[in-house]
């Protein structure tokens, strides 16, 4: 079975709904979870919001929280994880927003992405590094990541 | 060239941005328009909307639309567009809904879509029958289509 098979089956078990918040993946993920036939049983909605006014708008991402710590930090994962859950029928949400190259420059490495994800325990965050290599690469590494993060929130 | 890469190519010359607004596709649209790098000059954000609710709440698509035509109509495509175009900062708005199938049961075939299209002249909307030719074909099928829509609406 396939990640998005699984992701399924378990969600659809537990009777759980989901919801997304994509920046560098732009929609991968809504699209992995929907691959199965079915999938409308367990997902809800996405929010790509790839620029930060579209992170502001439609999550309520802060304006001071984009400047202090930048796109890809967990402080914005987190609250674009908050951000879906609040906005959306959904029992977990998940987020990303990360550097998926190529031709960054600045102080975090190209291929870093950070992840939110919320649930009824609340919104934890985390940070994973891939490397530079490759767009397609990262992208693909950060859909799969997501799917595990899901799977193992609502299997806890 | 592909078409995101033409897409990207033509609305980075004419500095134009481009909002998405999915059903049956989930995010294919919007994964599709960021695959080459260079897309944040081009792409703002996407909504989502698998559920009824979420085209509700996230693209202010009208409960008796829903009711009246169906999700899978030129009429809630045509909302859906409007609804992309006027909570976004684009220039152009796509919208899809559609039965990917497998499994339908209705009056409509398996494998319709229907497209909206948001810009500065107005929506227009159409309707393809792909044929159920199965889950992942009609939803590629359908990117492939919304993107040729947008080439097509950028440079009229």
């Amino acid at each position: 079975m396939t990640q998005a098979a699984d992701l399924l089956a378990l969600a659809r078990e537990l009777g759980v709904m989901i919801a997304t918040a994509e920046s560098c993946t732009a929609g991968m993920i809504s699209a992995a979870i929907t691959d199965p036939p079915g999938a409308s049983a367990i997902f809800d909605r996405g929010f790509v919001t790839y620029t930060n006014r579209a992170k502001i708008d439609l999550l309520g991402v802060r304006a001071e929280t984009l400047e202090a710590f930048g796109a890809v930090s967990e402080e914005v994962a987190r609250e674009m994880a908050s951000g879906a859950y609040d906005r959306s029928d959904a029992d977990f949400a998940v987020s990303v927003t990360g550097i998926a190259g190529p031709g960054h420059e600045g102080p975090k490495p190209e291929g870093r992405v950070c992840f939110g994800l919320a649930g009824p325990g609340g919104v934890r965050t985390e940070t994973v590094d891939f490397g530079a290599l490759g767009r397609a690469h990262v992208r693909q590494a950060t859909v799969d990541h997501a799917l595990g993060l899901l799977i193992s929130a609502i299997t806890q």
